[in-house]
């Protein structure tokens, strides 16, 4: 009944965010969804909500792994929000539930969840200045970055976890 | 774009069962998709997998909250796998998403979520012996559950978080 | 360096309760104490604050595993003050830490610790109304919870977890 | 009777290193005890072994907050391991039981905890690569690592949490 699974990128980047990069999450989120792949994220704003509404503009499905009890907390274009009450340790399962990470501008919160990602053996993605750590690589527009991750999965790169 | 969210209700019970309780749980899990619920379980076998897979055959959407970290171990008719490798502090997150909890049959890890649900103020039904805890609702078929859930659905009853 | 280590035995209980069953923890935290285990608890009040300020009365060692991210949110009778922000998932920890539980007076938060124990196997000792729940162990007294636990440890029928 | 809480530091690196880095975690442990803190870590070898043991040796008190459920897995440095079955979601607990954080050495385990403190508001200081990171301080020896540390405990700079 289930079939093949679809593939999963988790999306991580700031929780707040001027226009521009707001448009860059949502051209992602289209691009990805048009690869065929589901997206998680941490469910709130920002690059969250970009990422969330091109995906659903796609055709896409959203999974929102939220810190708090309220589901009413997640962004509008989520579609399958899961609360956590863990509060930042739920960025642990925003990671693991993807099988790729991309991560678009970001603070404190996507070092941590490049690090947790990386440690994981997750393929990761960056656009914007985490491009430079070791281990992960660097895309320069949201083109690059979906096109990238998608040849992880054409290619049967991506860990299976 | 949201809409209303649906409302969820989390079932809970043994991971291995006998063929009566697997059909009760599926027959249960039919009922609340017809009822317009999503169901939210611990996405493994027995009740977990029962209850999917007559929540998917009436068109109902399935979401499974795993203790592992390998989406495959999901029973085949979950819809949205969760992985989370917190082993079995993932029964929190199992009855945190749902909007009301219905125990079938099960052990020692059912009646964790069933405190669990209860010291969130989740409603709780109980198919079974749990149905003679304090604070739980005793159901005698999974008709019975069913609309005892639809009624808390009514009539707004339920908790919100 | 380390030598053997101190057997642990975590008490779980109302967070709240009268001052007959505070002095019964408090008793039964002197007493545990004086078999030479180390306490763990939820580190909050009630039944978490008597049976640290009995095991430190003795001489013991206390570990609270607190719900939120303060730890002066720990009664002053614990030692190791663990902070999760986790919320009731630390219930999980809790009871992950003992070599064995026992349960006094207590409500759904105690019923999903019992819950929780039996799963993962640890012998479970209750005074009051939970010694009835099926694989638990029911005492009447702090002193023969104390001997029930202080037995187990001899015996080595301690799991080792 | 508790009366004022000693400090706790979070000391985060390498799970294997070698036996340069592993002294230099030992002189921090002994330097950070001299100073009062007790040392907070992920319980397991390398750095975290180095660390535990150099406390010890000036009679400091080690935590040891461990990915899986058996405490014996704990170097023999540690006076309180703390088991959680968590996985690397562990990481985060490691640093919110650190008033401060210092990283010696370490990948991206070590990175995702850099990102989890500074995100939490924790002062950070680095031995090693990470400190050119935005928002770490850069120290050059352990003696400079733990003389930042103790000034921020003098000041009262360090976050309560």
């Amino acid at each position: 009944m289930s079939g093949k699974r679809p593939r999963r990128v988790s999306v991580i980047g700031a929780g707040t965010c001027d226009a521009a990069v707001y448009e860059a999450a949502r051209l992602l989120g289209r691009l990805l969804a048009g690869h065929g792949c589901d997206i998680v994220c941490g469910g709130l704003g920002g690059v969250m909500a970009g990422v969330c509404q091109g995906a659903r503009e796609a055709g896409g499905r959203t999974i929102g792994i939220l810190p708090g009890d309220d589901p009413a907390a997640a962004n509008p274009f989520v579609n399958v929000p899961i609360v956590t009450g863990m509060g930042i340790a739920r960025n642990v399962l925003v990671v693991k539930n993807g099988d790729a990470v991309v991560a678009l501008s970001g603070g404190a919160g996507t070092l941590s969840e490049i690090g947790l990602a990386l440690k994981l053996g997750r393929p990761v993605v960056a656009l914007g200045p985490y491009g430079t750590l070791p281990g992960v690589r660097s895309a320069k527009t949201p083109e690059e970055a979906a096109a990238m991750v998608a040849a992880f999965c054409r290619d049967d790169q991506l860990s299976e976890s």
